[in-house]
């Protein structure tokens, strides 16, 4: 598989495209969204440096998420950065049900438990970029849009290193087959709008 | 405190010196201590990681370790770097006592698991800059030399940070009674040569 087929694979891993309505509650709530955005950013770096110790041997996983667990962390400090700004003290938020949803998911033996665990952190990196996009296009504040934006390239290369993780180590139908299904359940969890704004409500 | 005193205070920190014997095993298992090297980096960003999950609203924690969660990662990165170079391929290693024995010192209840996470991480810190001083100092490849003693400054950055941490957050006769019962234990972890070299065997 290469780029660009991968890049064709992640615009139609996303079954169903966010709504208007998640566009207006987060434009309406930016400050809870930059606040929930910083936990997702900590949580992605907690998850690839999970996966790097699950599979300590697995020379090309630990090298392609030791690179996404080092910018995830740097864009953590950024949306820090952000909450700083707008003098938002640092809290913890209740999270939305897609994270659970989509960790309830992963099979819980091996090797099932890679392959899930690839693609459920693929499509969640998909859907922040296409949400991360969405803000960046949205955002009334164009030096926050701007932020967005930037962020946007990362995010896509990020689904990009775990299609091709999965593609590296499991067969490329089994690949293809699991994460149709999962992304269906992806868009199954934000097909209704969650009441608290979030990254992923 | 200011840094002069942090510093200071961190040489008392560690209360038995690195012993020649410890030297001799290293140097002689070079391929060895630095596949350990690499878990003691990735469970460095590890650990700092899972203080800011638990921590999330302790602004001044939050910023300083995810400093550390990065600088850690690099060095992940950069420690597997010198296995790849060297052909040895990343494979989990049993770790010594030494992780397990400092970790079953932290008191369960807050604020006092706080506390004493803060100042055994510090001391696995201090124990690091020492004894990667030393490989540097000993080490008979001078490209590896050069790298450990790269590597020293950032570590000694790390305990400071940790030092800091605790008198920010704790009285200062609290931290610095505490720190010296750890340290105490610390010594007395490293007071028999553990048979499998590591970092800290
Ligand atoms: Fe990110
Ligand atoms: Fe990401
Ligand atoms: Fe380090
Ligand atoms: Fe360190």
């Amino acid at each position: 598989m290469n780029v660009a087929d991968l890049t064709v694979a992640k615009i139609n891993a996303l079954v169903v495209p966010t709504t208007e309505e998640w566009v207006e509650q987060a434009i309406a709530n930016l400050d809870t969204i930059l606040l929930d955005h910083s936990q997702c950013e900590r949580k992605a770096a907690g998850v690839a440096l999970n996966l790097i110790f699950r599979y300590p041997s697995s020379q090309k996983l630990v090298r392609s998420l030791t690179a996404i667990a080092r910018e995830e962390l740097e864009h953590f400090e950024q949306v820090n950065q952000w909450l700083e700004r707008r003098g938002i003290p640092l809290a913890p938020l209740a999270p939305p049900p897609y994270g659970a949803g989509l960790k309830a998911q992963i099979r819980a033996k091996e090797p099932e438990r890679m392959l899930d665990s690839l693609l459920v952190s693929g499509l969640i990196e998909a859907r922040s970029h296409e949400r991360l996009g969405l803000l960046a296009t949205h955002c009334p504040e164009p030096e926050l849009a701007k932020f967005y934006r930037g962020l946007m390239a990362s995010e896509a290369r990020h689904f990009g290193t775990y299609w091709i993780l999965a593609d590296t180590y499991f067969d490329r139908a089994a690949f293809t087959q699991r994460l149709e299904e999962l992304a269906v359940v992806e868009s199954q969890l934000l097909s209704t709008l969650h009441p608290q704004p979030r990254i992923h409500s």
